[in-house]
């Protein structure tokens, strides 16, 4: 990871010269394109997205600097949502599980891989499973009970935790719905794996509901949370072909595999800066 | 294809013994088994698939008494569901089309190429626009328009067609929906293409279904029609990867691919008896 | 296809100010970019590759002063590799196929469609077999027979009927091999189908020997042609799973199905100006 | 794992009547088969492979009857190669690894689930390395230093530590050849992970070759290991599509996930004693 290095994600109604002004800007800024993709939705009347990483010396001392002069120069005059992140910013993940291990586990061992893109600082759980595997890794474990009856309580005790230490919640397999309420006070984005190929087999038992409809693959999906169940934003899926010979067992196992791959790359893709969501959909660079 | 090669499929709930008996009653006859497959659903209670193909001298000649010998020796005492075919007996498809030609002119080109395994007897459209392409290939093409109003006439004039004539009727992007009462009327297997990976996406327009719910990979599906649209029993199953440079109509190029795939290896199995159908799924061996 | 749609293809030695400058350029020219892709091999001292599409009021009247434009004003500065061309631009295309059908097939089928990204004018073959099916479609087809003995007049048959008449030649399953002379004097792109996952089995037989090694999966490859057999920068592979069943004749029928697909990816991207060969290898945007 | 359920696998010269002999004998000793699969080679003259699982009261106290019976009766017979062993059986591994760690740690991570089919007894590396990681899962760490100079001594080191304890030894990218004389006197089994598709890439820095030949898809194989280098029988291969933004430390981390998921299902295929190897290739049901 270069200290130089830094992210420009941009979206906006598409228009010309947009290209032309930002690379114009960060050329005048001294600045090396190292990576650029950019889309827009048709060729006329369409909306427009960027990614860029660029170096840039001593990027840290002049970090302000250039946020405000790009915000003058380029962005308000075409009203772009954007941000400029400095590839070195700290990125902090809070995990949130339930009992099944496979996908805390395949964050925690990518993480220290230096495969995430950022940072686990904890795990919470509605179970107490997992604290010595994890307190093991030297990360911190908060178990956080929840019951139907309970469900308020809980969310305040995850809200103490989470608010102000971490800059992306993942749910790894945490089997808790999460209110609205929840998510708009938490303020931060949630990345949820759902163990089904999404809209197919929303809500509880997906893997008997693909047994059940005779499918002949099942999947994964890794999408953004919503109030609305299992139907956020979709950042990635992946599947795996099976057979008659599958009982729920074997497509649980099956799947787990593509769960792990799915979460790991979406995870890591959000943490790259490389995710922009639009009307529901994502845009992946 | 062999002369003398015959195929056995069976289903019957599971037991000790069955296959002692299916192997014995065919090693008493001198048959060769050449291919076997079994499957079944769960240790104790389950039910029983197999799939046996063997080579017995003078096939022809015996067929009836070797279809009373099973029956009367194994079937029978297993109440087992089955059939004995020649691999050599005649198996006639009937493609039913409409403006959309990838999946029709697919199957044709796969005839042609001995992959199907079967012929294509004829080609029934609600619109005119492939006679001349179909013809040049020797195979008649029936004109059968229907509107909403003139459906059952339409139905009555397919099956006027299609009764007595073929054994197997292949939906290749066929855009009317059969209702229950000419299936029934029918009485022959229907095998449709859905362009989704199903269950997602029923009905209409799945692929423009497809972008607005911004999923990442999209998927073809063959199945056997019932009554219920979109509903049958699945054969095969297929996926493509895609991202946000896909419209809808680059989504419908590539699913073609897909969809063309699919259709072809369902027909095939169909026809090359691999298929068994047991409460809304299927075994495919 | 838009007839003020261009596609502008560059690479040249990595340096800051070159997306600044394209897309200043263009800004000035009145240019809308529609899509736009690059690609660089390293931070520091790399190579850099972009493709982009825009639209610009009259192209057709425009083009000479526009390349002259970007010659003299951004090209020849960063001493870059380049082409302009006009979307509506026509792309001929000349195929050679041997006996197997499917590829040529597959590309007569696609180009029909409109999937090809340019027009099939003319099929060669070493073989008479497919001239009635072909010319049926309206397309010439000339039988140039080769043997070993008959090569360099065969050669020069070919060049006769292929100069000045196509802007790429596509190996269809084309079972001869061509000489670097003819290479060289023929001076278009060639594209084959190499119906291995290469470099694994060059040569004659790929299915056979991928049988004799026990591999798990089949593949494809489409590559251009250079003098040393199938070692040409890769365009597109994709593969199949096969397992201990399928003997060399349903190697080939599954690997059939790879072939097309994979050519016919090829074949497009080519024609839609996506593809930029480098040190042996190639850029795909 | 039922204790009373067991597994046969079986290979011999092609016939009529082995299926109806096998079916027979566990007819008359009360055994409820379960799965069976079988293949041959051709319909004529060519070799049988066959493997069941069954249930059989009391499985314990009358293997080495069901054993004795089995040979006699049917084995001898038929000139079979064949091995029955209870589901129940203990499977030891042994894992040896280097540096790198996303196998080895996969093949623990599986184990600790129960998806392994059996039981990593040590992990032995020439590095120190995961000592720690290992101890703390409560496996034994053995480090055996290995140089070009002391490779006898450390084979023999080795051997001290595998002999008599195991069953089976996976290469979790350990990146030491070990020689013919190690693989004679060690007597077991040995599976390595090779992170190519072979035989493309055979050798060192395969993620390197594949970059050089520019291919669009790397591959991982799963391979049992001979004298010769990376050419052992083949028992599991998967593949990753790549493209021209992957450098070679990108295609490390793609391919890493691709090495797990294959290395996870050989090591589960060997030891739920699905794979039979045959003239070079493997059989896997």
């Amino acid at each position: 990871m270069s200290a130089d290095r830094a992210r420009l994600l941009i979206d906006c109604p598409d228009g010309p010269g947009i290209v032309a002004a930002v690379s114009g800007f960060l050329a005048t800024c001294g600045a090396n394109i190292v990576e650029s993709d950019q889309h827009c939705t048709r060729a006329v009347g369409g909306h427009f997205f960027m990614r860029m990483t660029f170096d840039v010396p001593d990027l840290a001392g002049r970090l302000t600097a250039l946020r405000e002069g790009f915000r003058t120069e380029v962005a308000d005059r075409f009203a772009m949502a954007w941000r400029l992140t400095p590839e070195a910013h700290p990125r902090r993940v809070a995990i949130l599980a339930s009992r099944e291990p496979h996908c805390l586990f395949e964050l925690l061992y990518r993480a220290e891989r230096g495969e995430v893109g950022g940072d686990v600082v904890q795990v919470l759980s509605n179970h107490p499973d997992h604290r010595a595997a994890v307190e093991r890794l030297g990360i911190p474990y908060h178990h956080v009970p929840a019951t139907r009856e309970t469900k308020p309580q809980a969310e305040d005790a995850l809200l103490e935790h989470l608010r102000g230490t971490c800059d992306l919640v993942v749910l790894a397999r945490y089997m808790q719905i999460l209110s609205g309420d929840f998510l708009t006070r938490l303020g931060l984005p949630v990345i949820n794996i759902h163990h089904s190929f999404l809209p197919a087999f929303v809500g509880a038992a997906p893997y008997q509901q693909a047994l059940d409809r005779g499918v002949k693959i099942v999947g994964a999906t890794a999408h953004y949370v919503t109030e609305e169940l299992d139907s956020g934003p979709i950042i990635e899926q992946d599947v795996v072909r099976i057979d008659h010979r599958a009982d729920v067992a074997e497509l649980a196992r099956l799947g787990a595999d593509v769960e792990r791959l799915v979460l790991g790359r979406a995870v890591r893709w959000h943490l790259d800066d490389r995710v922009i969501v639009h009307h529901g959909s994502t845009v992946v660079f």
